[in-house]
């Protein structure tokens, strides 16, 4: 039984004996790179005395009404949430993803479970199943504006035996989002094979001011209550906030399955320590530095629109700070990128499961536009200075 | 499958419906109440704008060389395991017990595995069988000065099964020492039964001044380097510098088993915020602070033998920050002491496995002695003024 492996290594070793062409580039890894908000380290430094007791696990008070406020405002929910469900302080969304299956697991009691996951995929996804020793079951996310997967092409055995699914809205890389009726749909799907809709919005907050908000899970749960009974909704202040590195996300869901979340997090989960619930709280109070965050975001996919729609068509997704194009063979770009142009990038087949045509990853290559302006100006300039004639060529070959 | 219980929610269901007979005294909960060091606060206010980007699972250079001159000067190693070993940093020791688990049931690949835990435990342990849907099998921690149990008395069958020995030294609650002994027998029988030995040091600083520092893990294993591959060694920040609310420890082993852990981290486990690395590389550089924090529990202990020592015995143990007294019947004398006297002990037969003979804890109270000396001095002194009639009263039935 072997824990799966990191895509990132093995990028580092498909380009370890390649020198590359240019000052590096790194497109690969999808770390926010803006700016947090400047009140975060005061925040820490005021509060830097609540580093002693151990912090309660369920939040404390200034962290459950921001969370709570931030909830409400974003998918205006009337108060809605705050009476019907319960939320808690997760270390980062990452853990809270991987712990979430423990509790779909004793919550559901099924034999031989299964977890299904979004395909392309997150790495903690295909670990969380490892963990609990269950059956990974890579779902393929469409292309196209809609990341809801055709149900009807998995065995109704295997759903009636899943315990979860993995669900990214925004979807990870693709970036397209969930609509409400996708989210109706998935939800009869949850609710029809009892399982748990593990709705993770990590980007939710990264789109397009164009495509405006994606709609949320908690929003469309609303308009069903009951179906809360199956949604485990994570999100994080990583990409939001740009706070990737302070480790804080929330859990959300029906009270009695986070009150179990809880009392098994009590035993098992790192708490959050109170300084960086205190910070979380007020970066979940401000939005503006989300917008300035989404307006440097706009401002990277208009240059890519500009540099890459030419070779490409349209390149800009509705959510997430990703391009996910459309190439030959994308191991061998990757290199040649990597050779000619010094930028790295990440074939989308390490980024998916199953082979050849089964791996939606497969002539596909993901570039995070996570550095400053000029940066992925200067990165994306240099892929099309390599990919154009090359694209040229076979445009030709094929006549 | 149930998420086991918390003794802590059993214990407030047990005295739910009795009101204190004083102000209440909580010797019940073992967390630390001592100050932290003060220079803790100016490194993470100093290192504030480091909360921004992932931190490295591995910990950065200043965590990893701060915390291997503390194993280095602790354990006198000489060198030794830097060389021979690897170590990484956790959010708390708390989330590295439960997901080492994972690594040794992947690295050892038993069918049908077993995890043996010292009875009575820390929840933590049960709760890491818990998530890997393996059996728990409490292993009882002897009475007395040595915390090493019988293994003759646990089937062979049961060891080849077993993965992990979850094991404390000092033990908790009892505040025993492993001796250099107790570790080699130890680590004979995780060697015959190809097991790991999960060494949970995470009250290695908190002992007697007259009784010295234990011996630690791995200063035993140097002695026969060729265990470390059975060895994950977990130590923490929280007793040592009273830093249980910023959630740091550290895990220690084999070079390649830690870095199969490094690889499982990089996919599920929350890294440690960077500010958190720099402000704990500064505690593992002081002594000073502990030495006090020291001081601090000694003189606890001191008014301890000279309340309860006339009515108990000798009442001190080698480690650890508990008292763990014999009494008739745990559960009534807790009832008693927060009826009669407002103070809040926990029984011993919450915090073990087992059923009345069989369950180590039957017939003991812990009392951690966290608070203030004057709060300590004040519940501890009513204890004696309930207990002593009770116990003369027993006395002169006994005749």
């Amino acid at each position: 039984m072997t824990a799966p492996q990191s895509p990132f290594d093995r990028l580092r070793r498909i380009l370890a004996d390649i020198p590359p062409g240019a000052p590096p580039i790194d497109f690969s890894i999808g770390a926010p790179k803006h700016a947090p908000p400047e009140f975060i380290a005061r925040v820490i430094a005021e509060t830097a005395d609540q580093f002693r007791p151990y912090p309660p696990i369920a939040g404390n008070a200034s962290f459950q009404r921001a969370a709570h406020d931030w909830l409400d405002r974003r998918y205006r929910l009337g108060g809605w949430f705050r009476e019907a469900g319960a939320l808690l302080p997760l270390s980062g969304s990452r853990e809270g993803l991987v712990l979430s299956v423990v509790t779909a697991r004793d919550w559901l009691g099924k034999s031989n479970p299964a977890v299904l996951y979004a395909n392309p995929y997150y790495q903690a996804y295909v670990s969380a199943a490892h963990v609990i020793g269950a059956e990974g079951v890579p779902v393929r996310t469409p292309d196209g504006p809609s990341p809801l997967p055709d149900f009807d092409a998995i065995p109704a055995e295997t759903l009636d035996r899943a315990i979860a699914y993995y669900f990214g809205s925004p979807s990870n890389p693709l970036g397209s989002v969930a609509s409400r009726a996708d989210w109706h749909a998935l939800f009869d799907r949850a609710e029809r094979h009892d399982f748990f809709v593990f709705a993770d919005e990590c980007y939710s907050e990264i789109y397009r001011e164009a495509s405006g908000p994606p709609v949320g899970a908690l929003e469309v749960a609303r308009e069903r209550p009951e179906v809360l009974k199956r949604l485990i909704m994570l999100n994080s202040l990583s990409k939001r906030s740009n706070l990737a590195g302070m480790r804080v996300g929330i859990v959300a869901g029906d009270t009695e399955v986070i009150g179990a979340m809880k009392d098994l997090r009590n035993q098992i989960a790192p708490q959050v320590p109170l300084p960086l619930q205190e910070a979380a709280a007020a970066a979940y109070d401000d939005e503006t530095h989300v917008a300035e965050n989404r307006r440097l975001y706009d401002e990277k996919f208009a240059a890519a629109e500009e540099i890459l729609g030419p070779l490409f068509g349209p390149v800009t997704p509705a959510g997430g700070f990703c391009l996910w194009l459309k190439v030959d063979d994308d191991l061998a770009v990757t290199e040649t990128l990597w050779r000619e142009a010094g930028v790295k990038v990440i074939p989308g087949s390490l980024l998916a499961a199953g082979k050849g045509a089964d791996n939606p990853g497969v002539g596909r290559i993901r570039i995070a536009l996570v550095a400053p302006y000029a940066e992925c100006r200067e990165g994306l300039a240099r892929m099309a200075a390599v990919l154009a004639p090359k694209m040229a060529e076979t445009q030709a070959a094929l006549g």
